[in-house]
């Protein structure tokens, strides 16, 4: 294989790469920021694919950008949903298998580039609540910080996960008369086709599921609210203040008033983004939806790794992709 | 293995059997509830030793008792941590492989054989609090009911992983900056023996760690609450406000006053159980120590499925075991 490695690369290309749980995101821009090519291929999360397999999908990315560019780009910066910070060389060197030489490859967390789309590396702040939930921001001296992420067992509060799971205990306290009836209990029942409440032992423990089969009731939570299900509306509220929590914890560490969102719970459930936005409008926080895409924040952090800046010219032509 | 098989079985002997998660207790008495012998074996919870380890525990228990009575006691009563109640002849058959054949043979959950303990088999209920929880009881027509017990995802309120989680949570809530500063950040740091804190992601989650490494850390939660600290003494109080909603669910649906109680955090957290002690109180409501170990329950449950009586004099005689 070495023999055919493409020992050069182009200063005048730079690559972003989005390596989320499921799929992974490739685009390649010019130093204009006009976007050459984009593809997907397989997760690069070595943890969910294991590393052969991340591997393999480097080794066809790096392939089909020479294919179509018949050099590498410079630099390629990846945001990685795997890692929970900057990746050092070795493991680089490791998931890539050099594939990407001599080209500039940087690692970095999956919500770092969420924040590089949202600030362009100024100061400002992201808030991520998906089938997990994260804020990360940049302070005005540069410094990274982040507050939550700690995934399901440890916390996630405010996220899909911990929607539902709060709903399926409102289910089981109502069944075991513990609380007053809700409506979740029909729903769990439903979504999870028992036949009887305790078969849900079996479905959830053995064997153990993964936790996007517990994420996905949420939306089933949010219904039994909109129906005006009391055990559904609390979750709801306690649900929006664990993410203002979060929000005013990571506004703090960065002193900044600028939050931009992303994930499925913000973008969809529109109960929790009103009342997280109200509570923060009272802080005088603005939650913002993110001009970009966070693939394009990857080429944001490409930009930056290589020195070049990232103009309004430049910003104007990353807007042209979608 | 048939040819030498024991073909017969004595009436004049019972035989009670605690299958707990790590280890099982067997004790065999006389109708007169004189216990002749008693040994531990392997666990017979076939999620945790899988089924072959529990076929060969259970043909070494029946070895044992037949060497010491060249026969097997008619009737077998065994409480197994692996099932939630009266498990079918097809399972008993499957896990014990016909050794015990032709004694009567009955499997429940270690939680029926706790309460018979306790309510020798009258109304009555017992409330459960180890590494989960979990109450159940017998109404005045005989029936059984249950509260709880649904595992670590699903609830176990109350129970040691419980309390340990929430005190990890809190601990990273304030790591955070989401809450006021606890004792339990620098306990967490210390129990889980980390460098930094995000390091107690690698340690939960990779591999995923079995539930009571967690709920180790509940007498660390129990310390930081002796010594004053806010987050702590929160924690002690919701837990024990949860063992209390519980309690009051199992005792009205069993239409009861009698509670007993087994586990570690009600016999080790004075804190907890004073709490509950006094909620219950008021409902008039009294939280006992049990006379008897499980295993003794199971022997009540051999007595009952026999069709002998638990006399004052074999009560007696039972309360001899230690």
């Amino acid at each position: 294989m070495d023999k055919f490695r493409i020992e050069n690369c182009s200063d005048e290309l730079l690559c972003g790469i989005d390596g989320g749980g499921t799929t992974t995101k490739v685009v390649v821009c010019n130093l204009e920021g006009q976007v050459l090519d984009s593809f997907q291929s397989g997760t690069i999360n070595h943890y969910g694919a294991g590393i052969p397999k991340v591997k393999e999908y480097f080794a066809a990315i790096a392939a089909n950008i020479i294919e179509k560019f018949a050099c590498l780009p410079g630099t390629i910066f990846t945001g990685n949903s795997a890692l929970d910070g900057l990746a050092d060389d070795a493991l680089v060197q490791e998931l890539t298998n050099g594939v990407f030489h001599p080209s500039k490859v940087v690692f970095h967390s999956d919500v770092y580039i969420a924040l590089l789309s949202f600030t362009l590396g100024n100061p400002g702040a992201v808030l991520i609540s998906g089938t997990g939930s994260m804020a990360c921001g940049i302070d005005a001296g540069g410094a990274y910080h982040t507050a939550g992420g700690w995934g399901q067992v440890l916390g996630d509060e405010g996220s899909a996960y911990h929607i539902a799971l709060k709903g399926i205990h409102a289910a089981l306290h109502a069944y075991d008369g513990l609380s007053e009836p809700t409506m979740l209990s029909a729903s769990v029942m439903k979504f999870f086709d028992l036949k009887k409440m305790s078969d849900i032992i079996d479905k959830i423990y053995n064997p153990p599921v993964e936790k996007g089969v517990i994420a996905a009731f949420a939306p089933e939570v949010e219904r039994a609210a909109e129906e005006g299900d009391p055990a559904a509306l609390h979750i709801m509220e306690s649900e929006a203040e664990w993410l203002y929590k979060l929000a005013l914890a990571i506004t703090k560490k960065c002193i900044t008033q600028n939050l931009g969102y992303f994930g499925s719970v913000l973008n969809h459930n529109h109960r929790i983004r009103s009342k997280l936005s109200a509570l923060l409008a009272e802080q005088f926080i603005s939650l913002q939806v993110p001009r970009f895409k966070p693939e394009i924040g990857a080429l944001i952090g490409a930009f930056r790794e290589s020195g070049h800046r990232v103009s309004d010219s430049v910003i104007d032509n990353l807007l042209k992709y979608r």
